[in-house]
């Protein structure tokens, strides 16, 4: 394919995502195939010669959107959202076609320093501390990573490393081994999965934090775990503290949380990944006080703030606290303006997308009213849902409805609640997903899409509560509720 | 912006792609900028109202262009190729569009699926034994990470996983973090400096194995510092072998390697980033014999085989390994298919875009032919430029040029070989990067773009060739050759 073929083809795949956008709301939101669907539909192997683009472009709505769970449909409320606009599509066609790899400053300039000046914008956005940006001089600064996970990972890493030198500087007889099994992380036990999967990861043990009665870890808590720890000699590193959980959306304790961390020389960070997108409307900042006591903080744009996947936001206050975890620099990566910014250092893979160009659109043409709109609309509609189920006394709210994400449930046994998800999921008019509180098993209903109205919730709504009322009367009133 | 807008930028933004693509002849292959000069030209924060698209669009050759290497230009032969075609970018835009999350079969099951043939139908390209294809019902298959890097690293954390569980059902008197810190990793002297940073986060020993004369690893080499290791009580428990490695383009020895991993318990993981594209040329592929040896093996079609960055493929010849390395599985993330493919545990990040889009249009729009000649028209050229290195007497061949890599090298210091270079780089014609090999310093051509014909290499030549011819006679003839 040509240049000229290109300008066709990209026009009618910019029609074709026009489309597909403007009218998801007719389909299906989630597939009907069943697994191994789409093996039966393809050849076995490659083909010798070239096929055309009609050829290909026409199994798209053959092969590819059969099997296809529509995230971006307004009436998708599983998981949190993936945050999808036409400014972020339009940046990713430029940053394709851009295709430069931007490892270190001399691979690409603009795509090192655009990202740089992009966190600085997004950190004063949400009212981040002096310290986590770079300035022209900072210590501090941010970096795009792929996902929450590896902030999370490239958090405790840097902590291992730090934690590592400074106790065999106190304590010389040690091995790196000896300090390696002695090391400890913390998290809620209503943390995300990627934060013990970084533990693993990094040979370290992690153990689980009790939240309160509100799913919030808080100071006594943790400090009870670290006093029996530090007792029997093992030495606490690292505490994850999650600002809007994925089971429920709570937020721990940071003005408690932080100053103990602190005092005991482990290394915060903070995973918002969902919530910190909120941060920009001044009525929810107070929800990030105490960042202040953090090393590192980490938020998805990816996720609400209007910015396709990938574009994972993290700060640190001091970024030689990441490039000595990892500096190896070979003499192929080395070029004249070394300290210009080197994201190799911050990041676990080497290459690297011009992905600031997504949050540069983005910001631009929304502006931070128009994002800050956005983030109030969904946070209007999770309460006219938490309204709509307050009226029904068959249901029950499991948590505070903070921002997108309302908890829910069937008063009753978990049976007839996984029963009810069961019937929702499987009418595929609606999609949902469950979490577990505590011993509850709970329906979560989290406002995803960028084109959600009032009007979904509501049918939304009828819909669960009329397959409520069928489940209720195919049990023959036999339903404990 | 709504979708009408967007289809007239969209449009525009084609053509934009499609003008810098044509043209990208025209610019100047390295930019002129120095540190910081972005930061200058940009507001301090974020517009609090929306710009048009208009202004910003205009900002990309006002501010983003100038600070851009030209990855693209046919006068670009620095690091190795990073891919680019125009099925990729129509490809890359569908996927922006569907913007899935594709973490579990459910979260989208054509997303899963796709991958899954997909790396079926590239590992049957470069013949690739069974044991590592899906198939129906196999125990082994591919995936799409995001780098090399990660594949390293996630195979070096199924083998320490894997190492664990035997050295404790062998010795239960041995703690984890006894075993932990005596597991030794091992790679050529060559390797890219990810696989260090794989040992270093995965918290494990790493040592070089020397490399021969010819830049590779064989047998005895690897043996020797086994049988030393072992000897003193530690636990050789994974082996990067790369095909191609990043100085030289150098190959190990994976037929006298293989056998002695086995044998030794020893996991071998094979990092063919640059060089696998090219094993789908039958008169290549005997480079990859002894992969049956291997455990795991990567290579990235995002370098050579016209798939954009980030495509990189990995397969293992059993699944069970990686998912016993990494399985967490909260309730938010289950689903009623959960045998049917979770890539969740074959990798860092827990969110992935729909990349196998990517695979699926360019192996059907070029076919295996046609990517066979894009690779094949890659090795004429480096080999065109050997002959024309070969033909000045005052430069050397410094390895042997097998795929599209040339080490070369004026006879003479390491001095004048930084200053040669220094003086190309300035003079931004093409650009290049540097390597040591042993105690030399070396220059790397690489062949990179897509467009680059034999008139550019000839070019490059009679200016790298000019430039050497000025530098001498700068040094008023006292240069010693």
């Amino acid at each position: 394919m040509d240049a000229a073929e290109f300008r066709k083809r990209g026009k009618e795949m910019v029609d074709y995502v026009a489309d597909y956008l403007e009218k998801i709301e007719k389909r299906q939101v989630f597939p009907d195939v069943e697994p191994g669907y789409l093996r039966t539909l393809i050849p076995d192997c490659a083909p010798q010669d070239p096929e055309s683009f009609e050829d290909v472009f026409k199994d798209i709505e053959k092969i590819i959107m059969p099997g296809v769970t529509h995230w971006h449909s307004p009436y998708f409320f599983a998981y949190f959202p993936s945050a999808s606009s036409f400014p972020a599509l339009l940046a990713d066609m430029l940053c394709g076609g851009i295709g430069c790899v931007g490892f270190s400053w001399a691979a690409s300039p603009a795509c090192t320093e655009l990202e740089t000046v992009m966190l600085d914008w997004l950190g004063k956005m949400i009212n981040l501390p002096e310290e986590f940006l770079a300035g022209k001089d900072g210590q501090g600064g941010g970096v795009i990573q792929g996902s929450a996970s590896e902030a999370t990972l490239v958090a405790l890493l840097a902590a291992r490393t730090k934690t590592i030198r400074r106790v065999q500087s106190e304590k010389p007889e040690l091995t790196e081994a000896d300090i390696m099994g002695r090391l400890v992380a913390y998290t809620s036990d209503q943390a995300h999965s990627s934060v013990e999967r970084a533990a693993l990861i990094g040979g370290v043990k992690i153990k689980s934090v009790p939240s309160d009665d509100t799913f919030a870890v808080c100071g006594s808590a943790l400090k009870k775990v670290l006093d029996e720890d530090k007792a029997s000699g093992l030495i606490p590193f690292f505490f994850c503290a999650t600002l809007g959980t994925t089971p429920c959306c709570s937020f721990d304790k940071l003005l408690e949380l932080g100053p103990i961390c602190i005092k005991e020389n482990i290394w915060m960070h903070i995973d918002a990944a969902y919530a910190g997108s909120a941060f920009i409307c001044p009525e929810f900042r107070h929800l990030l006080n105490g960042v202040e006591f953090a090393d590192s903080f980490n938020f998805n744009p990816h996720k609400w703030l209007l910015v396709n996947f990938d574009c994972s936001a993290m700060w640190v206050k001091k970024r030689s606290d990441l490039i000595g975890a990892f500096k190896l620099e070979p003499l192929y990566l080395q070029h004249q303006h070394q300290e210009s910014g080197n994201f190799i250092h911050w990041q676990i893979p080497l290459g690297r997308r011009f992905r600031s160009l997504k949050l540069w659109f983005v910001l631009r043409m929304y502006g931070v009213t128009g994002l800050q709109e956005h983030i109030r609309k969904h946070v209007r509609l999770s309460h006219q849902f938490e309204h709509l189920v307050l009226q029904d006394e068959r249901f029950e709210i499991c948590a505070e409805v903070v921002l997108g994400l309302v908890c829910f449930r069937l008063k009753g046994s978990n049976e007839l609640n996984k029963a009810l998800l069961e019937s929702i999921n499987e009418a595929k008019k609606i999609h949902l997903v469950p979490c577990h509180l505590r011993e509850k098993f709970v329906l979560r209903f989290a406002i995803c899409s960028r084109t959600v109205e009032s009007t979904h919730v509501k049918f939304a709504w009828q819909h669960i509560s009329q397959l409520a009322t069928d489940l209720i009367l195919g049990a023959g009133g036999k339903v404990e509720l």
